[in-house]
């Protein structure tokens, strides 16, 4: 290892400086949009980097935000409406989803703003990004402190999936490296991923084994 | 959309098809091991893709757990020592890293087994892995039940940082496309990466601008 940095190293960066470097040890994070509206429907559009698998029976999904931060009418919508979606970036509109993180007011939406058409599904209480891949529409199920900080983990379980591709697997897997989506790092880095290798399940008695391997020269 | 998935669907799915495609909705994922040891510094490694960013100041990281199963021993040795290891792992190493998900019995190490190095530093109490070129020591802060699911959401306190490269920018952000670090979707399907750009900090009135493009063509 070339470069240690201590407890004291950490406190001592400048509070921007820890910010991008503490945000980037987490390493590649999904991007996603958060489509919310507000009792009389007026629409809100986030990008968010903290959404996250939490159980696949109940199907749950949990996003972890900033009370005081851009997204905090976002939480205000949800808290009210009871609603969401996430709505997974495709890499050609990265830009235009990192623009939604911008100080808009209340009365602008970000669908407008930044380029994004809302779709709305007949009896389905929040907007999803006809542009994305792949939405997920959620009912809010809890928003639980996290003590550490007093940041709020918002759990909402997933009613209603929108594919645009064909793209699930016979054992339920969704090929995502078909949906071209983004991914990031930090606050503020955009990638994009392709696909190496699908392994089998892994046994202590086995090899590890691919199932499938991607051609990376795509 | 091509594909709708309702409520209904969902529920219907066989409890495998289910964990597959519930687990591919959060997109990329980071790929991370976990190093743990217990009293006797009997080591432990497992991968984990539930590793998040929960706050820059105080430095902490989460990663949501479920108690019953093969990261019962990571929990368990977590709770013993109250220290841990959060290892990115590179595109080089993802089938060994995989090969961790197996069922080893407590007296068999991951790191014997599937060819990874421990590495200990003076005086931190949980070992790193050596061929990771993004390892972080963390100190238990909390451990918190989710009250939707029972899952347990474990909290670090960032320590101290091992970074192979001096891939650190002027600004604290690290340039992780330098590293050559995996990610992952669903259940085991891992993918390497490549960066677009790094945005400037957005302004409603202000166009997207990017800051640095990357070289796509490396």
């Amino acid at each position: 290892m070339n470069q240690i940095y201590t407890s004291e190293t950490i406190n001592d960066m400048p509070q921007r400086y820890r910010a991008n470097f503490i945000n980037s040890l987490s390493g590649y994070k999904s991007a996603n949009l958060i489509g919310t509206c507000n009792g009389s429907r007026h629409t809100n559009l986030a990008i968010v980097t903290s959404v996250f698998h939490v159980g696949a029976n109940p199907p749950l999904m949990g996003m972890l935000m900033r009370p005081h931060t851009v997204t905090r009418d976002t939480l205000e919508n949800i808290k009210e409406q009871g609603y969401f979606t996430i709505n997974a970036v495709p890499v050609n509109l990265y830009a235009q989803a990192h623009q939604t993180s911008a100080r808009y007011t209340p009365e602008q939406s970000e669908f407008d703003h930044c380029g994004f058409t809302s779709h709305w599904q007949d009896d389905f209480a929040a907007p999803f990004v006809a542009e994305s891949p792949m939405a997920i529409g959620l009912r809010l199920e809890t928003i639980q402190k996290i003590e550490a900080n007093q940041t709020e983990l918002v759990i909402g379980r997933i009613e209603r999936v929108l594919l645009r591709e064909q793209a699930v697997e016979e054992d339920g897997t969704i090929d995502i490296s078909q949906l071209s989506l983004a991914c990031v790092s930090g606050l503020d880095t955009y990638h994009q991923a392709s696909g190496i290798a699908k392994m089998a399940y892994a046994k202590p008695d086995k090899a590890p084994t691919a199932l499938k391997l991607f051609n990376t020269d795509q």
